[in-house]
C-alpha cells in the first residue's frame, strides 16, 4: 500500500477514492469485500483505508474486509440526501466531506460521479500506482493463482480425455455412445470440473477446424476430426477472485503437415520466450523475438499469423499488467504472466499454446504442469 | 435506440461513446459483443453504432454484433500511436477524431480516458437515457430472462430436495449418507444445476440459523436444523448475459413460532406488493406500503427488520433500474423487477422471499412459478 501513499504524496492529495462493485478488480484488491452494489473506498496516507457500505452490510464487511467499515448513515449520506435528493450528487458530497481536501481517483473511476466530485474538490487521476502494485504478486496471491491453475489443468485433462475417447468418423468426432462430440459437450465437462474446484469458467474456448483461425471464437457444434482443436480455459476462483489461463491445441486423428509444422513452430516460440523472461527483461523485446522467430520460420505475421500479443499479466483480471506486446513494459520479479504464442490462417486454422508462471530474479517459474500434447 | 438519439440531440452532441469490456452491461446491451478486452462503441444520430476492435476480432465481431465493425488500424490507432505513444491518449485521439464534434459519455465511462477526451473535445454526461432504455425490456429480453428464471427454479428445487432428504439430528442436518449437510454442498448442487442450463451462479446464498440475520452472508459449514435457511440464487445466462433472481426461506424440522410469524408476515407483504404493481405506480409508494405493513404487524424496520429495498430491476445486471426503495421511481410496463420483502433480527434470524416478473399495464406478470414452501 506504500505505492498508494507515494502516489497521494506526489499528487499532493488528501485522499484516494475508488467506487464500484467487486466486479471492479481494483476495488476487490483494495477491499477484499464482495458486493454487487457499489461501495466507496477512501484512503489517506498511512491508513489502511475505509469502506462505506449500506447499514445492512456493515457486519459482513467487518468479517470480509481488512478495511475500516463505516455505514452510509454514519458517513452522512442520508442527512445530505435531505438537502440534495440526487443520489449521485449526494454521494459526491459524502466523498468530498470525508476527503476534506484534494482527491486522487483511479483511471476506471466512473466519469459521472467524478464530474460531481470535481465541482466540489480538486481532483486528479492516479495513472500507474495501482496497476504496478497489482502486477507484482504476494506469496499469498501466487498460491491463490496456483490453486486456480491446478483446477484448470484438471479441467483440461478431462476435456482432452473426452476428445481421446471419441473416434474420428468421416470429418468429425463420435463419442463411445455413438453421438457427435460437440464443443458444447466438452465445454460443459470443463465447467463441471472447474465447479468442483470452486472455480467458474466463462467464455471458455473449445473451437475446432475452420473456427480456430478466429482467435476468440468460442466454438460450437460437432468437433472436426483431423484438424486443430483449440482449448482455452481461463477460470476465476469464486472465493478469492483470482484467475488462471491456459491453452492447448490438439488434433484427434491425422494432423495435416502444415498444422503439424505450425504446432512445432509455436511450441519452439514458447520455449524461446521462456528463455528470455527474467526480472528486468523488456516485454516488447520478448514479443519481438517471438515475432522474428515466426518470420524466420517462414510465417507471415500480418494481416494473419501471429495476430495477438505474446502474453499478459493474470490476477484479479484475466488480462492485466504487464503486457508482452508491441509496446510492452519491463517485467518485474513477482509478475504472474502467460506466454501464449499462436498462428492463425483462414482456410488452414489456428494453433495456440499458453502456459502461466511467475517472473523470477533470473528466469520464469512455470506454474503450468501439463504435457505439450498435440496428436491424441 | 431512439432514446439515445434524443439524448444526443438534447445535449447538442455529435456522438455518444462507450468504452469497456462486455462486463460493462451498457456496452453489452449496445453491442451484443463478448470481449474481455475493452472496445470503443461510437454512435451518431440515426446510426446503429460502430465498434472499434483489434484486427483479430473483426471477423467474430461481425458475427456477434449488429453494430458496424472497424479495426483499430482502420480507426487510425496505430498511426496516432507513432506520434502519441501513450495508449490512453492515443485512444482519446481516435475517439475525438471519429466523433468530430461534441461527445456524450455514459456515467460509468472510465474517468482517466474521459479526462484525455475532454482535453480534445467538449464532453457531457448522459445521465438517464440508457438506464431508462435498459429498464424497459423487449419481448426477446423477457424470453431470455424467463429462461434464466426457469433454470433458477430447477436449481432451487434441487437445493430444497437435498435439504428435505437430510434429517435434523441435534442442531444440524445430516444427509442419508450420514454426513453433515453443509452450505457448500447445497451451493455446489445449485451451481451444477445452473451449469446444465448454461447459467452461472455467483455468490449464491445458502445461509442458515444465525447467519440469516446478515442479509448477504453467503453461508458456510453445517446447515442448522429447526431454523431459517435462506436460499438466494441470482444466476447469469452465459450466452445472453441476462440474470434472474429468486429467494426462498425454508426450515427443516420445527420452526420457532417467531420465525413462523415472520415468514407469514413477509409472505403477506409480498402479496400486498404484487397487488400494487402496475404501469405508472410509484416504486417508493409500494416500498412504503410494505414498510407500513411490517410496522403495523409489530415489526420494527430500523436499525433491524426490513433493512433493504423492496425490489429492483433485473436484466444484464442483477441490480438495475427501477428501484423499489425509499427514493423509488415510477414503474413502467415492460420493467422486469423482483419483489423481495425480508425481516432480519440478530439473535433470531432472517426471512426473505423473492419473486420476479414483469410490470404490465394493469398489474404484475409473475415469471416465478414456484410454491411458497416454508417448513419442509
Amino acid at each position: 500500500m506504500d505505492a498508494l501513499d507515494d502516489a497521494l504524496q506526489k499528487a499532493g492529495a488528501e485522499a484516494f477514492v475508488a467506487y464500484g462493485t467487486s466486479e471492479d478488480a481494483t476495488l476487490r484488491y483494495l477491499t477484499s469485500f464482495r458486493t454487487s452494489d457499489p461501495i466507496i473506498y477512501l484512503k489517506r496516507i498511512g491508513e489502511q483505508g475505509t469502506i462505506i457500505v449500506p447499514a445492512m452490510e456493515v457486519h459482513r464487511a467487518g468479517i470480509e474486509s481488512p478495511c475500516s467499515v463505516m455505514s452510509r448513515a454514519d458517513a452522512g449520506f442520508f442527512t445530505i440526501l435531505k438537502e440534495e435528493p440526487d443520489p449521485l450528487k449526494a454521494t459526491a458530497r459524502v466523498i468530498a466531506d470525508l476527503a476534506d481536501g484534494d482527491i486522487l481517483l483511479p483511471p476506471e473511476f466512473p466519469f459521472g460521479l467524478a464530474m460531481e466530485i470535481m465541482s466540489l474538490r480538486p481532483v486528479s487521476v492516479e495513472k500507474d500506482a495501482l496497476t504496478t502494485l497489482r502486477a507484482v504478486k504476494s506469496r499469498q496471491e501466487m498460491d491463490q493463482i496456483r490453486r486456480v491453475q491446478h483446477a484448470t489443468e484438471d479441467a483440461m485433462n478431462r476435456a482432452i480425455s473426452m476428445i481421446q475417447r471419441s473416434e474420428p468418423v468421416h470429418d468429425h468426432l463420435v463419442t463411445p455412445e455413438g453421438e457427435a462430440l460437440t464443443s458444447e459437450m466438452v465445454r460443459y465437462e470443463i465447467h463441471s470440473a472447474l465447479l468442483r474446484h470452486g472455480c467458474r469458467g466463462m467464455d471458455t474456448i473449445v473451437a475446432s477446424g475452420e473456427e480456430t483461425a478466429d482467435v476468440h471464437l468460442r466454438g460450437s457444434g460437432p468437433i472436426t476430426a483431423d484438424a486443430p482443436i483449440i482449448i482455452d480455459i481461463f477460470p476465476q476462483d469464486e472465493e478469492t477472485g483470482y484467475f488462471a489461463d491456459m491453452t492447448r491445441t490438439v488434433v484427434r486423428g491425422e494432423a495435416a503437415p502444415e498444422i503439424r509444422e505450425m504446432h512445432a513452430t509455436v511450441s519452439d516460440a514458447q520455449i524461446l520466450a521462456f528463455s528470455l523472461i527474467r526480472d528486468g527483461a523488456d516485454g516488447s523485446a520478448i514479443y519481438q523475438a517471438v515475432a522474428s522467430h515466426f518470420r524466420d520460420a517462414g510465417y507471415e505475421t500480418e494481416p494473419n499469423g501471429f495476430v495477438h500479443s505474446l502474453g499478459h499479466g493474470v490476477g484479479l483480471e484475466v488480462h492485466e499488467s504487464p503486457g508482452l506486446n508491441m509496446r510492452g513494459s519491463p517485467l518485474v520479479a513477482g509478475n504472474i504472466i502467460t506466454i501464449e504464442p499462436g498462428l492463425y490462417y483462414p482456410g488452414i486454422g489456428g494453433v495456440r499454446i499458453e502456459d502461466l508462471g511467475a517472473v523470477t530474479k533470473d528466469g520464469f517459474d512455470r506454474f503450468t504442469n501439463f504435457p505439450e500434447i498435440f496428436c491424441i
